[in-house]
């Protein structure tokens, strides 16, 4: 049998319900969702003031174990100001995964910094710490507890993991690193809500981080993220940003420094705090479904089930199999059985250093994503496939 | 009677009703929010997939008369877009009024330009376009096409003329201007859903303009704004920019340029299709609030209602009472009294020039809008007040 059949057998296989198309990862709201925004509505607290904003901070600071969150407009925002409030400045190097979702280079390129381009390991998907260490044993140097860039002169300002499919990379391994070359940790945990790494919530182990809570994620506000940290001073400041920085007055709007809109709307929050209620169902969902995958999988030979690394937990936000080296050529046909068998699945993102607005970056050898650009393939994932 | 008794008592005499705290502006949901937003949770489709946001922006083009409109997260959001598709760079000057909200100048910075703050006119609170004659006639030339500040050396790459509490603003006057000294107008409409100049919606006067839906504007999205032009090619590249820039394809993630994730989520664009419906009877009831302070404040030495311009309709976001000169001292008692009183009011935010990031900012002399500073009070304006 061809692969491709063999893919769409393993799939049929735990999609028994299968009636129409399944997308890749549908939200779900079996929960208070409506009563909430209907509580909005009825009390007309839709937007920048009301309950749910503060709430949905509350559930996601105590969930995570985070000192503070920060809710803000989405994902891309929310790495923006982590970003900026970890002291990244226009012309910096900040270090980001070839292997990410554009977001996490634009982030980079709003302040006016430059994204540092780095190859991932085919274990996680994350960066490889030890080809970052020889890179970076290369080309950086440490001076008065600062990094730089010995090559473009530029100071590297941070490093930022991102935990891809919400598989915990080797944060132990990038910490170190942090460590050793004097640069700041700022995880961009956008795909990763539930996801622990070593008994520890993704996100908690750089300076500050990010979530994202698009319409696609594990939970979602509409659109919606947030930013976490331990740090008061930085959380209260993150706050003052992203509410236009004004000074809080009875009525006088005094503003005392260059702010954003990326407030997220109360009517947005409420449905984030009903998705809260849930995550543990919808995590819990998700892990079923995922060890079916799993066992599916075990007997289709050339076909790798991505699973959680020891000591981790994954949300196992998308589900993924990797095709093995020399099976490249068979992407395409597997996305094709599986999308025209109305299974959605897709491919990796193109690499951050293969796009033209990122293509003259300072950059690693790539030759491991560019492997894993072409035998990736994300399958059906969301937690109503089996229910929450 | 001291003036800040009689002006409590002309808000008494139109807000009868009155029980407890009486808002400056809040949104009112008679129509259908509740049932599109319902919708969008029993469909799942809440963030950037779903019909709402479609309907949304071809219900706001049809509205306002304009070819195109896009909605986006916010009228922040959408300012910084309509500047950049307008052309503005990086070092390039822009042109803002002094008197507006902050995002106005904040928009401008995003893109790495400098505010050029400039004074207002007494009648619509708007850019004064004789003033800035003047000042144009001596600080700017026109070379090839394009306006430079020969004080600076930079080039003025836009002018932002911005409604007023939703008053139309003098617009022949300002497009007289931009074609004199061949500066492209960007409107800041965000104030001004529902206002007219001379029968056309006001921004549709620019090459682009911008509104806003946030919580306390004529009509809410929660958080939301739109993008309006006429030009389709802008209006495209204005989706394309605003939902990451992503080129379209079946399955590969390619994106061509530096994009951002300013997409409005489907349930907020719910939000925004159900007010839409309401508008015009919003609009009726807001102006009928209006009538009535007219008369009410007719009597009050020394306190003007301000009124649209002859030939031009106002949405009359906020009603506004401007004191005469020389009552300047009076502004505080005034907004101790009404707000003691339970009548929410506000004075007009602080001056652009007055504060800190933008204080060094080029600027023509700024006397007027830092009299109407002292002299300017918004009262509570909702159609809640009157109802729907
Ligand atoms: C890795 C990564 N970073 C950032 C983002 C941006 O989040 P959002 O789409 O909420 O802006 C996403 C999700 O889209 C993501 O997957
Ligand atoms: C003049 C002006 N410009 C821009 C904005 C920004 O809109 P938003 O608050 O939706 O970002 C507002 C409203 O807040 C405004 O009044």
């Amino acid at each position: 049998m061809s692969i491709s059949k063999e893919v769409v057998q393993a799939l049929s296989s735990v999609l028994t319900f299968k009636d129409g198309l399944v997308p890749l990862h549908a939200p779900v709201f079996s929960g208070n969702e409506l009563a909430y925004t209907k509580e909005c509505i009825d009390s007309t607290f839709v937007s920048s003031v009301g309950k749910f904003v503060d709430q949905f901070e509350k559930m996601l600071a105590e969930y995570t174990g985070s000192k503070r969150a920060v809710a803000v407009t989405n994902g891309t925002a929310a790495l923006h100001m982590a970003l900026m409030l970890a002291g990244v400045k226009n012309d910096d190097e900040v270090i980001i995964p070839g292997l990410t979702f554009i977001a996490t280079a634009n982030a980079v390129a709003y302040i006016g910094a430059v994204p540092h381009i780095v190859d991932s390991e085919e274990t996680t998907l994350g960066i490889d710490a030890s080809k970052l260490d020889r890179h970076l044993s290369e080309i950086a140097e440490v001076r008065s507890g600062e990094c730089f860039n010995k090559q473009t002169g530029r100071r590297i300002a941070a490093l930022v993991p991102m935990h891809v499919f919400g598989i915990p990379l080797d944060l132990d391994g990038l910490l170190a690193l942090c460590e050793k070359f004097s640069i700041p940790m700022v995880e961009d945990a956008a795909e990763a809500i539930g996801s622990f790494y070593k008994g520890k919530h993704c996100g908690r182990f750089g300076k500050i981080s990010s979530l994202s809570f698009n319409g696609n994620k594990t939970i979602t506000t509409g659109g919606g993220g947030a930013v976490l940290t331990d740090d008061d001073k930085l959380a209260d400041l993150c706050k003052h940003m992203t509410t236009t920085a004004k000074i809080p007055h009875k009525w006088e709007y005094f503003h005392d420094m260059v702010g954003y809109n990326y407030r997220m709307p109360n009517i947005n929050a409420a449905l984030g705090c009903a998705q809260m209620e849930k995550l543990d169902d919808i995590l819990a969902s998700k892990r079923k479904l995922a060890e079916a995958y799993a066992t599916a999988f075990s007997t289709v030979k050339g076909v790798h089930f991505l699973t959680e690394p020891e000591g981790c937990k994954s949300n196992y936000w998308f589900n993924t199999i990797i095709l093995e080296k020399g099976m490249e050529e068979e992407r395409d046909s597997v996305l094709e059985a599986t999308n025209g068998a109305s299974y959605m699945t897709r491919p990796l993102w193109a690499a951050m250093h293969r796009l033209t607005m990122y293509e003259n970056c300072p950059r690693t050898d790539m030759s491991v994503a560019e492997s894993l650009e072409k035998r990736v393939i994300n399958i059906p994932s969301g937690a109503g496939i089996l229910g929450v």
